[in-house]
């Protein structure tokens, strides 16, 4: 299974619609492949979102990125974000939430 | 709901050990309030580990860190890794694999 754990920055006052816009999909995600998607926001800032996701594949994951739905949701809350990313791909050994 | 996305690094060539300590006592969290425990492994080093959680709450998972099996795992681990650490906490919003 793969692993991709995302932080990304959202414009100030923008951070909750671009959760919402991140939530809309969550859904149809499990047809697609996905075994976890996380979305949370720091604490310590109005403008950081994380997103942790397990994937079946990486190539499940990356087909995903290509789906109409996936990519109406970037190009709309990509102009509410500030471009800062951060991302780790990993490789999941097992846990809890994941297939054994 | 709380998020606590970790990464630590084993020392060469102890990390496979590293991560079947941080497995054995994956089955009992949930009872103790997790709801997502997750841990990989990065593909390009061979000391990066990665765990990512998702509690009820903050509480339950400051709890878990006192529990008797977790103290002992945690000094079982602890002279096989670097002392590198990383976290970051968050307040869950939602997703896929988290309680609605």
């Amino acid at each position: 299974m793969y692993g991709f754990f995302g932080t990304m920055k959202a414009k100030s006052g923008q951070r909750d619609e671009v959760v919402k816009i991140l939530l809309s999909g969550a859904g149809g995600l499990r047809a697609a492949g996905a075994h976890i998607y996380v979305v949370g926001v720091a604490d310590t800032d109005d403008q950081t979102i994380f997103v942790n996701e397990v994937w079946e594949s990486k190539e499940h994951h990356d087909a995903s990125l290509r789906l109409p739905e996936t990519r109406a949701a970037i190009a709309t809350a990509m102009p509410m974000l500030t471009g800062e990313f951060s991302s780790s791909e990993a490789t999941i050994v097992g846990g809890l939430g994941v297939p054994e």
